[in-house]
């Protein structure tokens, strides 16, 4: 019980701030898990394994391949979409969106202690997410993002009126770079969630690292 | 305690004869529970549902759907791959291949009163895949197949020579139908795994009892 109420404390104070989305198209495979640990020593604080049309064996190898690395840095790595890669890889999360498994069915099967992060465009859908054991919510796409060509688009002033609708952190995502984080000012935002600005730059530690100081600006 | 023999010995008697596997390029998902529903009627034994490229949630609900059916006429529904939607939907068990969760894993993740399955195509994999907690085996291709391209051509032989090898059920697939099932006479199979020819057909409840027929002849 001690222990459990502690892991679930640590994960109440997952720090959001900086969140990292892996993209296979903008870093290869092979690249991956350096990348990532660039971005650790950048200063991420959240790693989200994204993956689509691999096959499962790939995807769970991945996942505890980057695991070794969140592990030691100790930062959590959440999966996306793929409950049972989660739970095969002992990865610390699931993020779900809304074409995902239900958030309440997750919830349910990844347990109390795994941290549960939903996608969500409107408030209604932010509220649903948090009823049903949501622990964040990644909101977006809020600027025009070329990695994930079925982002809905979600404005400035709804991303600020979901942040104030619920009590579980807030994760801005889509299209998030150094040269518009400003436009985020006034929002109240947990964390920026970024695929491009990191997996698809030279300087992974440094493109981390400029995020991170940019975040730090409009807090 | 009896429950959960009572659980298990329903499995160990599976009857792995008529084992239907859908696919949505032969048999569209609009038409789908219908196409099961005859396949049912027409004597089919376990249903897989295969699904590759749909979203999550859209995999989910269709297993949902195939379920209630399933449950009806006390058959067993396997989810192919996607451990997460066997779990979510309830289904009776998992059939893994290859480039899946290993096996062993997977039998983990599900416990011991779920069927599982694993795909191989030599000795050392089926041993390996009994050792590791399969329920069956499904071998094969055995014959030519349109629906899985990649699918390794086993021989009849070797056919033979894996059920010789392993205690478990061993079924046979890949271009099974009732023209070339003579061929597979004296391989002591337990049963015959079909997709085209009772997903690409017309009348799939005649499809499956002519499929059963043939099996019967040749056991």
């Amino acid at each position: 019980m001690f222990l459990k109420n502690k892991q679930k404390n640590k994960q109440k104070n997952t720090d959001y701030s900086v969140y990292i989305v892996t993209d296979r198209f903008l870093c290869p495979p092979a690249k991956m898990t350096e990348t990532i640990q660039a971005s650790i020593l950048g200063g991420a604080t959240v790693i989200q394994l994204r993956e689509k049309n691999v096959d499962s064996l790939t995807f769970y190898k991945m996942a505890q391949e980057i695991l070794e690395w969140t592990k030691k840095y100790e930062i959590p790595l959440i999966i996306n979409d793929r409950l049972d890669i989660m739970l095969a890889s002992g990865a610390d999360g699931l993020h779900v969106g809304q074409s995902d498994l239900p958030a309440a069915v997750a919830r349910k099967l990844i347990g109390p202690d795994k941290i549960l992060g939903v996608s969500v465009t409107t408030i209604p859908e932010a509220k649903a997410a948090e009823a049903d054991g949501a622990d964040y919510l990644g909101v977006g796409a809020i600027f025009s993002t070329s990695t994930k060509n079925d982002a809905a688009f979600v404005s400035i002033q709804t991303l600020k009126e979901i942040k104030n609708a619920v009590q579980i952190p807030v994760v801005a995502i889509g299209g998030i770079s150094k040269g518009n984080m400003a436009r985020l000012s006034g929002t109240n935002i947990d964390g920026v969630a970024v695929v491009s600005a990191v997996m698809g730059s030279a300087d992974p530690e440094k493109a981390t690292e400029e995020i991170k100081s940019a975040f730090k600006m409009i807090k």
